[in-house]
């Protein structure tokens, strides 16, 4: 199985990016294969139906679009912002949505956050699943909040809790086992 | 009274814009100030801390804050984007959510939303309450999904159907009485 | 694959169980077995811990968790109550919930909604989703709302209108390829 | 100012009801009237339409809408069930809404949650608010989510920890200067 990864931030030095690259390399272990990617890497405008007449769909969109479709399976950790999914993913997903057929459509999405507070991003998870939903992605039921994330990562970004690791390890296992 | 209002939307001839216009004129005739403006004007990058740590809150996100701390209620009109709020209209909120104090906090906002689907972009409004709400804004309970909206407006672009005018006007004079 | 099908509805003449039945008739024309039951078999008092605590979980909520366990699929329509899941389903989840280890968790749900209105229960369908998926049921991404509801079943409880019966056709012959 | 304060539980010694009942004594402190009422005392149906048209709105209903009718403002304090408002919550709501005219539409609601988990039933309290706006309830922007209620409360039902009273004593002064 092959699995892409990516974060919904920007930040270089994002926990999100790091919790998502976690999860590849526990996927990794788990028997799976796959690639973690960098959303700065793939720049797109706020999306302006003018820019879509005029311009047509970005080329980093059209290649964020390639890099799904050759996936099995698709994780996304995402911050929260103020409660909610980040407008920078949904902007993402909003340009995806215009490059038919849209390539995101009937994958199998895991959704992951992390946050610095306490409630580890949980608002964001529940609120993000949405427009995932509407584009028919199946997204699974279970997600991890990571609470206090500024402070679970070491210097190489690794996880440095190992009950967190391991709650992410056991649920990878059941997502790959249902990705099938 | 003072009521801001615009879209969450870019495109020049958005059917959102219309309705956020056609709110303004009848709200004006129902007592109340205010001005529409385009959110073309105020262009913001995609939300990525980095640029905020390097160059700040952008000048536009400052203008807009202050176009909102002015007013004492808000009226945005939403397309739906892939069941939910915009990208762009959630990054503005971002962005707008780093620039402290946050003035849409405590605010009275009134949401409506223009559609040419047949649900008129009913998943959309509920969808955006939440970051409005996170950020303290009171949403008002009743909005307008505005079904087939392409053929809405005249060439001037006001509305066309005298039933959703009077829905409008009805609404509009409720929301101002309950702003007070 | 075995379908277990029923209505979030109590009412004898309840659209929703028309809709529920007619989705299984057309499951079974898809290749598929299963049954339809009536939740008014399965009389449950509304939850109250001091009743759990006292005389353990009712008959009735074993009784129906047994025949979710037996299914491979469930398929729900449900009603919209002011813009939500109904109270009933809702309880009805709440009692099966405490019935260890829940039979429901693991399953694969599609579900429907019919209703009197224009948007056809699209705001109960999206808001139903999460208590689902909280409890780990694989909610379909693609969901049908029914409007004007009390117009479109004969006297049979057929449906009349050939758009909507080739439509609940294709969905339910996806979800069944999807549930496998 | 009228305050109506009551819990989304009916079990004898839950803690939602304390809570509940703290915040009418903190709402008191700040020069509000009102009372708490226990749900137990309002026992209805689960909803049923045939219920309905044999034998009309439930007396415990009519009560209950007359107290609220007679509130300014409402205090809910729920538990948490599957991520979501609880059937029992729901069920009340539901048939409130088939007593015309609908008592709780305009009025100002503050939602609080009591859980013994570790997220403070915050899933609960985002998901509880849709059904009451969609009644035209101003629900708060702000809200309470109580983490670890089992250990919150000292044997006469009082809050214990200093953090949350101020919390609470805050956020209430705050809704209740909003309601005025």
């Amino acid at each position: 199985m092959k699995i892409l990864t990516f974060a919904g931030s920007l930040r270089t030095d994002s926990c999100n990016k790091k919790f998502a690259r976690e999860a590849l390399r526990l996927a990794k272990e788990a028997g799976a294969e796959g690639e973690f990617i960098d959303l700065k890497d793939y720049p797109m405008p706020v999306y302006d139906g003018d820019i879509e007449t005029n311009s047509g769909i970005p080329e980093t969109t059209v290649a964020l679009g390639k890099k799904i479709a050759a996936a099995d399976a698709i994780i996304i950790s995402t911050p929260e912002y103020n409660g909610s999914i980040p407008g920078i993913l949904k902007n993402a997903l909003d340009w995806l949505s215009r490059d038919k057929p849209v390539t995101i459509t009937g994958k199998h999405l895991l959704l992951l956050a992390a946050s610095p507070g306490a409630l580890g991003g949980i608002r964001a998870l529940w609120h993000s699943r949405q427009p995932f939903e509407v584009l028919g992605v199946h997204v699974y039921p279970d997600m991890i909040a990571l609470p206090n994330a500024y402070n679970m990562f070491d210097e190489q970004g690794k996880l440095k809790d190992e009950k967190t690791i391991q709650r992410l390890k056991t649920t990878l296992e059941q997502f790959i086992k249902h990705v099938g």
